[in-house]
Formats: structure tokens, C-alpha cells, sequence
């Protein structure tokens, strides 16, 4: 079952000046987490999976970089790895399957509207009871969550919250547990 | 609910003579995430849980480091901060709440063998529908799965397979995918 996911950074660099023995500095590590969660299995790279991920960090915001596990080579293996992907792309040498564009959260949102649109949330409904019909758009925040702008938009747009229980994980975390939840309901034909 | 994770790592080095800026040699990686989804949570660390890992790697093989969520005075956020519990370990120098011993993974799953012991297999009985009733211990090989001597250990204690899908999961997923599923069952009473 395809799945779309979009991740808010806020501070993700929107520059190639960051180390990438260093990634902790700006939580380029987290965003090479999520990468990893969205795209690697033993028989990987995911082809259902499609990642936007919107920088809203110095220097240069917005930026989004998109990536197409359909279209990927390879798959990240570790943190590095998964962090050269946004370097590259930043740098405007992109992978194949990797997208950058000047673009908003709030443009990502509208271009994604035709989709039903989940925002994980403590406070949502379970996911296991959640129905999906076409192609679902999770959207996640980072370490700092999803600031009140952002909730407006996913407001206004009609995101529905969804959650997996009452304890807040991180986004990489939510990822993985997104995308088991969904193989298993492909599984069994829902 | 209280939760044991049993690494089996055939590669992992039993000297801290690997590079904190080169995880992915020897598969370090693998093992600094198994610690981040293990532990890491926003309100962290997780307490409820310990983490065994059995390093089965040269120079000096086997190894046990345990990992007891509890004694936790630090949450690695990325996987240079969680190699480095192994490496400090491996040092002599282990951070408080983790333990170093030289012991294989049959003594180690012999320890534990009180507690209902779960072998994460992609055959094995789907997790959702999984009874546990007191303190469950979850065994995980690496990126080359176990091997046929831990299966034979396994299989005398008793061990059940469990699965989560028909799909073949990272190692670090699993145990995330583990947490969320105990965590929700704790939430709800069982």
C-alpha cells in the first residue's frame, strides 16, 4: 500500500553546512533517522513509500526534498548515509529519486490534499481503528512537534489526528510503526 | 510492562577498537540503533526495559553487554552517543546502569529462561495475538539472522516465534514495533 509521509523540521539546514560526522548539531540526525525508517528493510529499498521533508532551518527556508523509494538506487544504512542524501541534494547534486524545490509546509499540504491526511498526534484516534481508503499522507513534526502556523494548516485542510497510544514517541519511531501497521493491512487485503 | 531485548550480534566487536565516526565497519550502527529504540522516547529513557547484547565478533568473543533502562542517568539520541555506550563498556569504563561480562548468548538466554521467551522470526505467530502474562523476553539476531547453534538454543528452552508481518524487519524496527505493541497493552490493562 502506497504511503506518503511529510516531516516538519524546523531547524533542518537549508544549506550543505552542516558536519556529516556531526549531525546531532542542528538534529540532522533525527531526519536521517526518519529516512532510514521511511525507506530500509532487509529486502529494501521500500518502492511504496514517499518522504517530503520540509526544512524550515537557516539559512536559505523553506526547502523541501523529496524522495521516491520508488525511484531509489540505494537504500541508507545508517545515519551518514541517510544524512548524505539531504547533503547531496542540498548541494545540487541530488540522488536519483531525490527531489528539491523552494517549497513550503504549507505547499507540500495543498499538494497533497486529494489525499486523506493523518497528523500524528497523542491525542488522536487509534490508528488501528483508523479506515483508509486511497493512498494515506502522514504528517509528523519534529523534536519540537508542530508549531501552532503549521496546525492551522493541517486544520484548515481537515488532517485528521491519529495516534498509537498515549506515549509521545519520536518521529522515526512513529514512521516505523506507520508503515507495519500499513504492511499488515496490505497483507491482508484492507 | 517490563520488557528484556536479547541482541545476538555475530559481528559485533568485543574490543573497543572500532571508530565512533565509522559505525558501520562492523555493524556498530545496527547495534547504536537497537539502543536508540530500546530506550529513546521524549519523556525518556524508557525505563521499563533492559537490552542484552551478545557480541560475537573478534578479538574476544562472547561479550555481554546489558543495558538496564532503570539505572539510566542519559538517553543516547543519536548513534554516535549510543555506540559510545558500547565503547565505554567495552573500555572498561561502563556508564551507570550498564554491565559488562563474558558470557555467551546461551547463558545469557539461560538467565532469563523464568520469563517467556519470544524468538522474532517472520514465521512465527502474528505478535497481536501473542498472550503474555509476566515479564517477556524478545531475541532478535542481526543482519544475518541467527544462526543455527542459537536456534538450537532457543528451540530447547522452549522459545516461540513470533512475527509481525510477512515482511523481513530491521532489527532496530522490531524492537520499536515490540515497545509500541507492549505499550499499548499496558495502557489497556492486559
Amino acid at each position: 500500500m502506497k504511503r506518503i509521509f511529510i516531516l516538519k523540521s524546523s531547524e533542518g539546514r537549508t544549506a550543505p553546512d552542516f558536519s556529516l560526522k556531526s549531525l546531532s548539531a542542528w538534529r540532522m540526525d533525527l531526519l536521517a533517522r526518519c529516512i532510514i525508517a521511511s525507506f530500509t528493510i532487509p529486502l529494501g529499498p521500500r518502492r511504496e513509500v514517499v518522504l517530503h521533508i520540509v526544512l524550515e532551518g537557516p539559512p536559505n527556508p523553506p526547502i523541501t526534498i523529496s524522495i521516491k523509494g520508488e525511484e531509489l538506487e540505494k537504500m541508507p544504512i545508517n545515519e551518514i548515509k541517510a544524512a548524505e542524501i539531504l547533503y547531496n541534494a542540498l548541494l545540487g547534486k541530488p540522488d536519483r529519486g531525490v527531489y528539491i524545490e523552494k517549497k513550503s509546509f504549507e505547499k507540500v499540504i495543498l499538494e497533497n490534499s486529494n489525499n486523506e491526511i493523518f497528523y500524528l498526534h497523542e491525542l488522536g484516534e487509534s490508528i488501528e481503528k483508523m479506515k483508509i481508503i486511497k493512498t494515506p499522507v502522514f504528517v509528523l513534526g519534529d523534536h519540537k512537534g508542530i508549531d501552532e502556523e503549521g496546525e492551522r494548516i493541517l486544520e484548515k485542510i481537515g488532517a485528521k489526528k491519529i495516534s498509537f497510544g498515549k506515549i509521545p514517541y519520536l518521529a522515526s519511531h512513529c514512521i516505523i510503526i506507520v508503515n507495519n501497521e500499513l504492511d499488515n493491512r496490505w497483507e491482508n487485503g484492507s
